[in-house]
């Protein structure tokens, strides 16, 4: 594929809230939107509703222009730009069963997560898995909560890839009146920078529960985009300007906002919820779970200094109380 | 004055929550404490009650290690230490009749804010208008809400000074369980951008007004930590990491912050209230009302681009509708 435009065929692979989003988004400019759906009686709900009948539920689509699809290969075969919107956690097994070759479409990823037990972000995963070329490859970047582009609410995005100028052409698919997007090259920076925000903003809703205020928040945050940079600036050096959007903005949005799933998780467990519980409790994946453990893996290899990840993992998977930990945490900080 | 030690007499001019924080914290180490209120009526206020009458009024003060003053000459002739905590405002006048000498003093400044019309940064104002040598002078930056002092919990301190020896020494006469501090010896930069923050969170507030998320507001947050790092790198270029908490967090504390009245201005201005009538229902100085007229008029000599303040300054001293002005703004963010 040499051009992106609107007349390709664009798929969304996903039906949580960020996937709805973004067929919002697509729907303004498209013709038409193929969307696959693992559940068969989702579609059907959504067919007879007009809207996603589990998520952002305000957003009504015009349903004859989506062709819903509830197999892979199909969805795969018929389209040639595949956006991903599904917890990293559930990508492997959605894709165990796809034959077909993707080798020559534009692969994107929406997804904020790492790809567990292969510790790969999305863009590896699908270089490595499916032989995806990079340049093939593109990311979409926050700050952008789900909840607000239901309401059309004024939102930037980044799109990343290698190739800037499909960056380009793809982020012009995207942008309405209340969708601003800029372009990078750096998929591997806002990748990584978009999984690490998610751990970030589990300590920040720790030590929200945990009843620390504002002004450590403030600290914390600080702290927060330090160690995502030398983290990312280890794994892939190259120059970029960390207080952009797509990397502080993303924190900030993630670490502040009522929105975030990753901070209220957090917050349930500064409050003294299981691990267990708050994730029944919340009917969502909180992203940043599973990214603390692959994130600790993977600096095994870097060993960045990484107070805040470490005090998380601590906490998560260690059963350390959230308590002494931050505590501890609170020693590390400047 | 070589070394800096809790025997010395440590004078606090200022009345507001901030000063009222400070003598909290000097409290916990101090024998005694010098403190200046302008109005006699207060001083017997606040020694019938045991607190300041009218801010943090749940801190309680044992009066009697406090030594009140109303004379401004008195309190600099029994003080080593000279800590400012009054709005940059009322600062020249509050001075007009000091007489003593003061050269030999160390001179701190808790003042987030410049001196109108001469258009300084505290320590130059005490430079130029009192010969305080610069070695002699040090900053109290955030982030800090008073609020969260007076409940006790964690907070961060960053004292600047040239000499980085008196930084410390100083912060140690306010360290506490609940206080860490972290010495600086960057005078300008923690200045410059604890009056642009004010800007920032006016800002912030403005945009919040207006109904725009929280999507933009990470987004608006992101581009001002970069405004200011251009314009103190300016100003006073030497190298500094802006993601600091004397920065960043500190622009973060109240940009986020309920706490934060600059914040809540611009929300009321956002809201539709003009400055007069926001002034007058906070009852409240808004520090960043000032400072963005100030700091238009500084970067007149240093054409640093300002967005957001160049925004700001339209609303409040041009009449723009903040409506349109945050359209043209957001125009300009990335």
């Amino acid at each position: 594929m040499s051009e992106i435009s609107e007349k390709l065929r664009i798929a969304i692979i996903g039906s949580g809230s960020w996937a709805t989003a973004l067929a919002k988004m697509f729907m303004n400019n498209l013709p038409g939107l193929n969307w696959y759906f693992r559940k068969e009686e989702t579609i059907e709900l959504f067919r007879k509703f007009h809207h996603n009948p589990n998520y952002l539920q305000a957003v009504e689509f015009d349903v004859d222009r989506i062709h819903f699809y509830s197999d892979i290969n199909e969805i795969a075969e018929q389209s040639d730009i595949l956006v991903f919107a599904i917890p990293s956690a559930f990508l492997k097994d959605a894709l165990k069963d796809l034959k077909v070759d993707i080798t020559n479409k534009f692969v994107v990823s929406a997804i904020k997560g790492i790809v567990p037990d292969d510790n790969l972000v999305v863009g590896q995963f699908f270089h490595e898995y499916f032989n995806v070329p990079y340049e093939q490859f593109g990311v979409i970047a926050g700050p952008c909560h789900a909840e607000e582009v239901a309401r059309e609410l004024l939102s930037y995005l980044t799109i990343a890839s290698p190739d800037v100028k499909k960056a380009r052409q793809f982020a012009f698919l995207l942008e309405s009146p209340y969708i601003r997007t800029h372009i990078s090259d750096d998929i591997w920076g806002t990748e990584y920078s978009s999984v690490l925000k998610n751990i970030m903003a589990i300590a920040a809703g720790i030590s929200h529960g945990l009843r620390y205020g504002d002004n450590f928040q403030a600290v914390l945050m600080s702290n927060a985009i330090q160690e995502i940079k030398r983290f990312v600036d280890t794994v892939h050096p190259i120059t970029r300007d960390i207080k952009s959007s797509a990397y502080l903005g993303d924190l900030l949005v993630t670490g502040y906002s009522q929105y975030s799933r990753n901070r209220t998780f957090g917050t349930m467990i500064g409050k003294g919820y299981t691990v267990r519980s708050a994730m029944l409790e919340m009917h969502m994946i909180a992203e940043g779970y599973f990214a603390t453990k692959c994130i600790r893996e993977i600096n095994s290899r870097y060993n960045v200094n990484m107070p805040i990840t470490d005090a998380v993992f601590n906490i998560l998977y260690e059963s350390i109380s959230p308590a002494i930990e931050l505590r501890i945490l609170t020693e590390h900080l400047r």
